[in-house]
């Protein structure tokens, strides 16, 4: 049995409207799609809140990925609802509206079980909450975080007092250049680096992911596609498909992390074809291997 | 000797300003940039014009750089100026002048011992009368093609009509976008594939390069920098080292492709590195070789 990853984040309600199509209330949230992305690679144990009015059938998705929901604490009041619009780039949500309710006042507890996780994911909510979450587990192997500008410009420094405990940060490039106070993204990751973490994983969307690790930078382009139809929780799923094949490996090498830069975008590129969640739920092992396969065609060259 | 390459492009005096620093007047134009990059690989033939104010001293540039400049025609009148300005991200130019002068009347004449080169590289001229450089030319092997969202969208039919004669089509990915008036760039570029390119390479400046060959897409991200003055040339001097590459190695498959791409991309990284021309002008065939193997580093991944 591979190790298991701890993640803790938002389970929530979505609306979405994109120019191919709008859904109403499905299942979402951070967590959500960490959880079911991770789930191909390894054993997920989960830690988030929702409210009375979330229905038994999306406990389903969770079961059929087996991730342990013994940390989804369900508590009196409205689950975390979230609505957001896409334009035809697909680049950037316009947030329509957010409900936190029972998200509000969530105070992560882990269980007993979970404490001795080796894996780690701090999904994006208040960073003295992710803090408080790492000093309730025993001995993580690997613990990486996501956060994002909110907390970044309301909250900068303890967005720092956590990044400081934390092995992996996985944000986006606008966030990466915030958090540095510098433009040039290279300059920007090594202050990052300098403030605690070990490896900085930038996210650019539709143009890839760049992860700084010690001196070495990988570089992957994100999976050119032909459909893309809804990019909710692509950063998400690719943390995921990350944490999920490091887990799997079981070892923290550069050659480890580099494919799990690869795995976690080949979840991506699933995660974005269809609506929500509907893609990343009824994958194969071997449809995943099989674009990780493209994904080596597609950066492929020769030696000088 | 390698294959030598027919240049057809603009020679001009830019002036330049980032926040890094400024320059008035420096030798500039898409030929130049490219035959300077592209004459680390192979014998460089440049077709363009010039005033009678183009002093000698520039002409050294060309002639350190083995480039034939049979081609370079002086007339009465002032060379070509432009004036741009870069803000920090150094992603876009704004334009602030552009004095066309003897470029307006610009009728390239291929000179007769140039007719036979196997390798073509129109830079971004009037669509028609890169049409009018491919008929001069006795059979071409390998035909690149640049060109800009003001001919696109000005003269969309005179563009169209002459890429239908063109290998490879090197644009940028918003033009990519307008050609083909398609938002997903996968879709857009085998729409643009049917328009009678062979190969579309679309560069997405500080994201790196997208190559559609065929049925098959080759992506390579941009070399991460820590400092980057001046951008001016980057997409000219991508061409270069691309087709110089494509001329060394003689041959049109894809590997050779997928090659060149990257040595497009060290030569451009090199570009942005110092102002104008600065850095590609004093550059040893080591030092590109060593950032060769240092995008294979940054790129390379194991198989699954």
């Amino acid at each position: 049995m591979t190790a298991s990853i701890l993640v803790v984040g938002s389970v929530a309600f979505d609306s979405l409207k994109t120019p191919f199509g709008e859904a109403d209330e499905i299942l979402g949230g951070s967590a959500t799609y960490f959880s079911v992305a991770a789930s191909y690679f390894s054993q997920v144990r989960l830690v988030a809140v929702v409210g009375t009015d979330f229905p038994d059938k999306h406990l389903e998705v969770f079961r059929k990925h087996k991730v342990d929901i013994a940390g989804l604490v369900q508590v009196t009041g409205r689950t975390f609802r979230w609505k957001g619009e896409y334009g035809y780039d697909l680049n950037e949500a316009k947030t329509l509206d957010t409900q936190l309710n029972v998200f509000e006042t969530f105070k992560p507890e882990i269980p007993e079980a979970y404490r001795s996780c080796e894996y780690v994911f701090l999904g994006n909510i208040d960073p003295d909450l992710q803090l408080n979450v790492l000093e309730q587990i025993k001995r993580p192997r690997v613990v990486a975080c996501d956060t994002m500008n909110f907390w970044i410009k309301g909250r900068p420094d303890a967005v720092k007092r956590t990044i400081a405990h934390v092995d992996i940060l996985i944000i986006n490039d606008t966030e990466t250049r915030m958090l540095a106070d510098e433009a040039n993204l290279v300059r920007a990751a090594k202050k990052i680096l300098a403030m605690g973490p070990k490896t900085l994983i930038v996210k650019r969307g539709e143009y890839g992911v760049l992860m700084f690790h010690g001196t070495s930078v990988f570089g992957a382009p994100a999976f050119p596609l032909e459909d893309v139809y809804d990019p909710t929780g692509a950063g998400d799923t690719f943390a995921g498909g990350f944490m999920g094949a490091l887990a799997h490996a079981g070892d923290t090498t550069e050659r480890t992390f580099r494919r799990g830069i690869i795995f976690g975008s080949v979840m991506a590129s699933f995660d974005v074809e269809k609506f929500g969640l509907q893609r990343l739920t009824d994958l194969t092992r071997d449809e995943i291997d099989e674009r990780f396969r493209q994904f080596k065609h597609l950066t492929h060259f020769e030696e000088v």
